[in-house]
Order: C-alpha cells, then sequence, then structure tokens
C-alpha cells in the first residue's frame, strides 16, 4: 500500500489512523490540510469528502472517510490491531462509544478554550461541553481501572480512537492526574514500539 | 431469536434499534428504562452497561451495548438491512457520522430544549448544540438531495441510525420543510412496510 492521508496536527480524528498507519509500519504520507485557513469548507476538499472532515486516506483512486471506517479497513487488511474474532464487537462498541462521546467532546472543548479568538469564547458553552467530556473520561477511567487496554488483552484500534485528543498540550478540562487508570494506559500505547506524538506525525495549522 | 430492549420512547439510540427489529419483523419485546428517574445512573443499569446507556439488548444471557454495533449484529444476523457488500463501508460511514455528528446533536439540542426545567435552560447553550446539529443537518440533505437512501440501493441500518431523533415533535432546531432532501427521506423511511413512530414502539419516560 502507498497511502495519502489527508491531516493536520490538531486533529485528534487523524491521529486515530495516522497513529495506527505508523504503528502498523506503512508507507504512508502525510498531506497537509490547512484546516484554520478554511481548506474544509471549500468545495474541492468537499467533493474529496461530503462530510467536510478530516482524516481522508487515499490509496491511488481509492477514497476512504470516516476515521471509524478507515481505522477497520486498515486493520482488516493489515491483520493489525483488530482485536480477535470474539473481540471485534468490543472493539467497535468502545470506537462508537469515542466517536459519540469522548472526541466529539474533547475536540470540541479544545477547540473552543484554544483556537476561537478569546473575545468569541462562552465560558458557559465551554463548561457544558467539558461536563459532558468529564462524563465520558469517567466511563473510561472506570473501563480501564481494572484493564491494561479497551478491548481483549492487547492494543487495538479501539485505544488509538479513544486516546487520540489526550496527549495534545493545550488545556481542555483533561487532568491526567484525575484519571488514574486513563493516565497508566496513555503510558501503555506511548511505549509502543513505533508510537509518536501528533504533532510529531502531522504538521500544525494553528498559527495563532 | 427472543429479545428484549432495555429502552424508553424519547431515546432516539433506542430507536434505532426499535424500528429496525420492527421493520425486520422479529420478535421482541421493550422493556422501559426509567430515564428520567435516573435508572441509567444506577448500579444495576451500570452493570448492564458501563457505559450508562440505553439501548442495551438482551438475548438470553448475551448482552449487546451500542446502537451501532446492535445494528450490525442484527442486520448480520438476519441478513437484513446491512446493505450489499460493497456497501458495507458506506453504511458504517453513515452510521459514524450519526453517531458523532447527528445524533449526538440532536438529542442533545432536544433534551436541553424540552426535558430541562425551563429556568435552567442555557440560550447560548442550546444555540450551541443546535448550530452544531444544522451543520450536520446540511450535510445529510446534501447527500440525500440525488439518493432515496444513504448508502446503496435500498434502506439498510445506516437510514434507520440517521432518522431516529428526526421524527419527534418536540421543537429542537429541525424543521422538515428546511431540508427537502430529509423530508422526502424520512416519508420514504415511514412508507416501510412495518413502520411506527418510536412513541408508539416504545414507553415514554417524560412526565414533565
Amino acid at each position: 500500500m502507498s497511502l495519502t492521508l489527508y491531516c493536520f496536527g490538531e486533529s485528534g480524528h487523524s491521529y486515530k489512523v495516522a497513529l495506527q498507519l505508523a504503528l502498523s509500519g506503512l508507507d504512508w504520507e502525510p498531506r497537509f490540510v490547512d484546516f484554520f485557513a478554511g481548506e474544509t469548507r471549500g468545495p474541492e476538499f468537499r467533493a474529496l469528502n461530503v462530510m467536510g472532515e478530516c482524516p481522508v486516506l487515499i490509496e491511488g483512486g481509492r477514497v476512504t472517510t470516516q476515521s471509524g471506517v478507515i481505522q477497520l479497513d486498515l486493520a482488516r487488511r493489515t491483520g493489525l490491531f483488530q482485536g480477535a474474532p470474539e473481540d471485534r464487537d468490543e472493539v467497535l462498541r468502545w470506537i462508537l462509544f469515542d466517536n459519540h462521546k469522548l472526541s466529539a467532546q474533547a475536540g470540541t472543548a479544545r477547540f473552543l478554550s484554544n483556537f476561537v479568538p478569546a473575545d468569541k469564547r462562552d465560558p458557559a458553552v465551554i463548561a457544558f461541553v467539558r461536563g459532558r467530556l468529564t462524563a465520558a473520561l469517567k466511563v473510561l477511567d472506570a473501563h480501564l481501572a481494572t484493564r491494561d487496554w479497551l478491548a481483549g488483552d492487547g492494543p487495538t484500534i479501539a485505544d488509538f480512537a479513544n486516546c487520540s485528543y489526550l496527549y495534545y498540550p493545550e488545556p481542555f478540562g483533561f487532568d491526567r492526574a484525575a484519571y488514574p487508570g486513563i493516565d497508566r494506559w496513555l503510558d501503555r500505547i506511548a511505549a509502543l514500539p513505533g508510537w509518536r506524538h501528533p504533532y510529531d506525525l502531522m504538521q500544525r495549522a494553528w498559527r495563532g
């Protein structure tokens, strides 16, 4: 496979795939998307992905979008990080949880707290989103209190999905010290051979 | 299969599964969850689903949670509404879109607009969530402008996921007249043999 990933450093959703590509030892290159200049809202990008979102994975003429679909497709084709057959529904369950409850809130909280002009930040909205994020983090932390990985006995794409916003340095309402299960699990993922931080895998788009 | 679905009428996420069960002609019964009395936050429910969410599907001793996992599992086992093999990634793509961008916002907007005491509703928060909902509805409407169904040539579980909050009567920032593609598609789904409204499939929990 020779793969191109449309992505940018601040996109945790892109990082789910970039991290999987890196840990799977695949031949890939990032294609920088100038998110803060509005590239994902433009007609060229919309023609690539009607949903207007990163990541997008290109392989020859094949275009795949939605991080969860890309993750499952790569896992299937490489046989890596898909979990044992009996664990695959559990892998999907935590990918859906992440998309719905965790990254959706983490990405929004981080965006509103850091990438919106200070005079346009609404504390009530930020507090609301952070409250929903906290609820999701508690569920994740409770699950990780007695387990090393989210599904089955080893790392899977469910781990790469759920961790994706949790390595970023910008403040958004997540303090590792408050979630010991998550804290140890993030160290466990970061110790996998080939792990790299999102900002080391993808170019940053924020110039603010 | 003899199936029990933990659900309540106001839960669009439960409706995704209830509608699939009804349209698939399966033998099932709803088990009412008293959401507004806090049942999903209690220890008994958490023991069933650590994520604290409806729906939960029970079949004998087998417990399945997360609507998308249940939908895919039922589709696989019945062979109904899963889409043609070449369309299944597209089915999953729209299920993930729904979980992340559409139902997540629609459910929250509807909850905040209707099921929170009037003196605790924050107009800024509601406007923010409705803004995100509008963006998702526009993506869905554009996709449906030239298609009858979200993926492939017939109805799939992707349609049942994305439509799930859009039949409710309570106001939450969705006006069918503003989205002609969605409007026709909702009529199309409602014309499927066996279709029923969420409040006709599941007992309502709201007593306000």
